[in-house]
């Protein structure tokens, strides 16, 4: 192999330049070329390729988004963008390809190496962490710390006016950020796709904490919370207990950017060595990712059909702090 | 006089408690007894003082929230409730009063100041600014800076993404917190009061912009902005412009948090102390502020009546930097 | 076990008050009594005993620094000392500790508890990581990131001025805080105890990367590094290099403070109801630690005396990526 | 005037980019061709000219450092130099300059002008505040923040460990930093340039302050205050005071590094339009500055030869704050 492409795909997260930084100078250091393939596989198909250096990513460590732009891509769906894409891979001799992004990305990568054996090595680049293959994906620390910090600014204003407020993080199928910053947040309550929590069981953690005499809440809720959104719980809640001042606040967009923080740092280095050294090797259809501290390169077929759990007990401590 | 109490109400604001920090630390070193009144004009009916000196403020400068929590009192705005709120003073010895707030803090203060004779002078505590009688309130700085923060980690998914965000900051009634975001955040466009843009010609911008292939964009509206809320805007430009990928963020409630910005803190500092040496002055019915940094007292009727112009050479700044 | 006392101990550490809150929350919901040992053996030979509740810690677990305050005690070291300690305890009721701290807190409890049978189950509690028994420390996530923001802020004016900038941080045994730094800031060299890289070998890469044109370095270098410290590197390397326009920078005290990171918050979550559920079980002498992300009880014995070894593959990310 | 120049110089600040985006997107709006002129006097020298458009300062407002990079120039000190300025210029067709930086580079401008007949307006580009003819330069809001974040921090492992800590911020001629750090760190003292304390009256302050009970110390030293470094300060005080457990900290260089608050990027958009919109009305040997919230002009000679004095109403505050 003496060429290869790097891409980002998916929602953006914090790393993703971190880790295109280590593709590109683990290329260099390993004498590859490399080039940086612009907004996923839509310019992969368009050929908006860019011939990268160890220079080209100075200074991008600290950056929050992707240099490489993010897009999905239609197109790549059918059988006839995968043939564009792959004559525009041949046209400019580039022989692997390390995609960063979630299984969205992974499952296009290995379609695309059945039809046409370019090699995909993937990083894991998503700030949800529901990826199966490694303990942390690329932009959750991140991510954790942005919605731990909002709710630290929120619990100021909660406490100062004897408030309960329902903060939405994001997590649409897991509560991989609720569970920390209802921990670190020092939450009372946190609502998540794993346990399903009724509604009617808030308001009794609720009035019992009130008749407690605490006089400000914070009830965490993932996105993808079974109940229906953030402002469905708190009207129900407010309908029970009309004593509560409640307000809503959704952390939103924001969890998506900033500078990652030292761990995703790390780990965005780590794999995008891992995904240039894999490829090096004659791997395919894999991801690294990082389990027990350890590299492990898994198959994209069990990141996409096998489900990561979350830690039972971190529930469990929600219940335990919030006495 | 020998001895006052310190409150505040209305939103809280970061700052806050730098401003109880330096009048009670004000208070120690004129020789005079300072006590916290709890929870606003609520707190001054059921007689909830704590008696402070220079150690109950100390580690508290640096603190969002407040230390004396707020709260709004529908009992204040009946005689009898202000009738409690004397005698309670009275029964305690409190001859005069610093209040941390706005103008329905104030507007109390002045009833109840020609009702019982207990003189109060104000210190700004808002994150508005909307406020006559200072060029900055307490807590303005904070959240501008929270809400630009933001806006930071919104624009590196909107770079990443070629997307277009609405992002709603506070300020129901003026632009001060939407226009430096705009400025400062490199914002397209920004819908203020102020000046009634219309949806029309947000989207007669955007279009202008997009031609000339730009391809992400943020505007910024203002909580108060008359064409209705973001969420509509937002509908109506993805009507009119459906290439665009819209995505709306609220900054919401942390704006009102977070430890206070060092511009805050030494303005919560110098007005905490002024708003004590204008009571032992003999001052009432005044609010402490800082126009073109010389401190000066303004009287409430004033800061409740008369209006602070937004600088028109601000909007003409957006226009010019987003050419 | 009716009654237990917690204390911190040594170094503070980003996390303290978190482990704090939930020692102090485990031990309410499960039934026990807690007293909070003001300034680590210190106050517990003096009897400085706080009786603590659910509310004792509410709004601590953002906060640095520890609520307990931390001291060194030369009196603990003789017997006499922990007579008086024990005496201090007996008379309080306290049959058992929580002791948050490092291998010297660690120590004093081994000692103690074969003179006078005081079960302790510590919890890690220190900035540098180089304890045995779990994969982090409490404090230390927070540590490399204060350390990281400082160097992200040198690198702008390193670039700005093309300046070669020597930087150190904290670890005097390890380079635990120094690698990540280095790798997540970009760093071209680190320098760190485990591998006493000369000052000659610091001259000849930056020489190599000169001649490759590069104009703006940061070395990052350990405080514990064997060839002297920053300033020495400094001017060693100056009077090799004439041509670099070199710079000093120690991160310092502010490694130590601030508000901990969700990993730290976590972290020290998980790890104080363990000790105190460690302590319930009846255990003594260990330390409560998370390894591979299990919880794990690591003998005192073993926390002293094995040694926790740098992941090697980390010195050869900082080679890769710096090409 | 149909093309001009931009150029940074003397030691970068954060907001210089903000900077340059506003004298760029303010030239392109008028209809200016506008040059970047790399490393200052150096670049202008050897003719180091960058074409820039709207584009070339997207996504800059936000970054600290400058992008155009600074450097001092011996060469430009000496009347050859400035000829090769001047014939490079000509030679590019450059009709006028803004220059961002402090009086080093306004005193090489008024000499050029003189000579050739180039026009150059300014704008205050420094840390340091202590420049004529402005309220506050662009980056001193933003120093002052992160010396006071340290600050915050440092407070943090003080409290924790009843020490006494002496911590250097920069201002080589002024308190301007260590003044609002005093203030809004809860600092007992405070060293400056302008009223040359002596180590005695610290000392005498801190033993007053110890027998009244308090039992940690922030002792804030302006980098140039006249009783020698700030380790000779602790030395002495420790020598004075044993039973103090002294620290030292040098803020150091982060002070000039960093994303740029909202205020600095407000002032830094005002100021580099103000500077074009200056030169485009045949100004030349002037600084633009923001005077109680109005725009300024001010010439040259005045900015090098008058004092800006500090409000002395701040060091009293100091007193206040500290009882």
């Amino acid at each position: 192999m003496k060429r290869i492409g790097v891409f980002t795909s998916g929602g953006d997260a914090p790393g993703m330049n971190a880790c295109v930084r280590a593709v590109v100078r683990a290329a260099v250091y390993h004498g590859l070329e490399v080039y940086g393939i612009m907004r996923g596989y839509s310019g992969m198909i368009k050929g908006e390729f860019v011939r990268m250096d160890s220079a080209s990513v100075a200074n991008t460590v600290q950056r929050g988004g992707t240099i490489l732009k993010s897009a999905r891509s239609q197109k790549f769906m059918t059988k006839e963008g995968r043939q564009q894409a792959f004559d525009q891979l041949v046209n400019n001799g580039i022989e692997g390809l390390v995609a960063i992004g979630g299984n969205g990305t992974f499952t296009g990568a290995t379609i695309f190496e059945q039809e046409f054996g370019i090699p995909t090595v993937g990083a894991p680049g998503t700030i949800d962490n529901d990826l199966y293959g490694t303990d942390y994906t690329i932009g959750y620390d991140t991510a954790v710390n942005t919605a731990l910090e909002a709710i630290d600014k929120i619990r100021d204003t909660a406490d100062s006016h004897d408030r309960c407020f329902f903060v939405e993080v994001m997590g649409r199928d897991s509560g991989y950020i609720a569970i920390p910053c209802a921990i670190g947040g020092g939450a009372e309550i946190v609502m998540v796709p794993e346990t399903a929590m009724s509604v009617e069981a808030v308001i009794e953690t609720l009035q019992n904490s009130y008749s407690r005499h605490k006089t400000s809440f914070i009830v965490i809720v993932a996105e993808g919370e079974e109940e229906g959104n953030v402002h469905n719980v708190a009207r129900r809640v407010k309908a029970a207990l009309p004593q509560l001042d409640t307000r809503v606040t959704i952390v939103g967009h924001i969890q998506r950017g900033g500078s990652p923080t030292a761990a995703d740092r790390l780990l965005a280095s780590q794999l995008g060595i891992a995904a240039v050294e894999g490829l090096m090797n004659g791997m395919k259809n894999v991801m690294a990712g990082i389990v027990d501290r350890k590299l492990m390169y898994t198959p994209f077929d069990d990141t996409i059909h096998k489900r990561k759990v979350i830690n039972q007990s971190f529930m469990r401590m929600v219940e335990i702090l919030s006495v």
